[in-house]
């Protein structure tokens, strides 16, 4: 069976996180791209969300080890709206996290026909009340 | 306090249903919008999201009023995601019916500045597990 595109891109995010190889991770990002960083903080353009999780692996003592449980993508021509169950484990003062959230990306598919992410909200509809 | 177009759309969206005006609703589309009618049935295209609002207001006795409560608007260049306390009450078969749900909508601009709804998801993250 053939992954859906999106899928492979973001299980590459996955590894670009737990590397920590920022570059790599933002050209899976659009140009004006925003990160939900915490419910009150959103990190807009590629400069902006690179030092969010360049300040999240500083949080987290380099430790961050993201994967994706259960995962819908719901596809409509060159939008796409991914619902994935996101698992977020680290180690924070010498304990370990383990984090669990719905979350929701918004893709687009660029002019050569690439999925790029445009909206990360690991909170998914937590967000609201 | 100007509200986002976005939000106005929504409402437009909403007034629509009620009156069960679907040629207008229609216009609030992308072309290849997709309807989440349950978590087993999507429908694609406007005809399939028309023909969906037909019966679904027909199974509720055409007495469906969908509001919303806490709106939040994720936009990323001409892109957007909702996340929208949706409320739904409607009568079936003499009894009052009422629904409340965190749901997802993906919107897009187009080339003319006008926000459509791609993808409706009165589902939010509920669809996975």
């Amino acid at each position: 069976m053939v992954e859906h595109e999106i899928k492979v891109v973001i299980h590459k995010c996955d590894l670009a996180i737990k590397q920590e190889d920022f570059d790599t991770l933002m050209t899976y990002y659009t140009d004006d791209a925003i990160l939900v960083v915490k419910p009150t903080k959103i990190a807009r353009s590629k400069v902006e969300i690179k030092n969010a999780f360049i300040a999240i692996a500083k949080y987290f003592n380099h430790s961050i080890v993201p994967t994706q449980g259960e995962m819908l993508i719901l596809e409509a021509g060159d939008t796409a709206l991914v619902i994935s169950q996101t698992f977020l484990e680290a180690e924070k003062e010498e304990n370990d996290y383990a984090m669990d959230r719905k979350a929701t990306y918004a893709f687009k598919r660029n002019s050569h026909g690439t999925w790029l992410c445009a909206i990360d909200n690991s909170y998914g509809t937590e967000l609201i009340k």
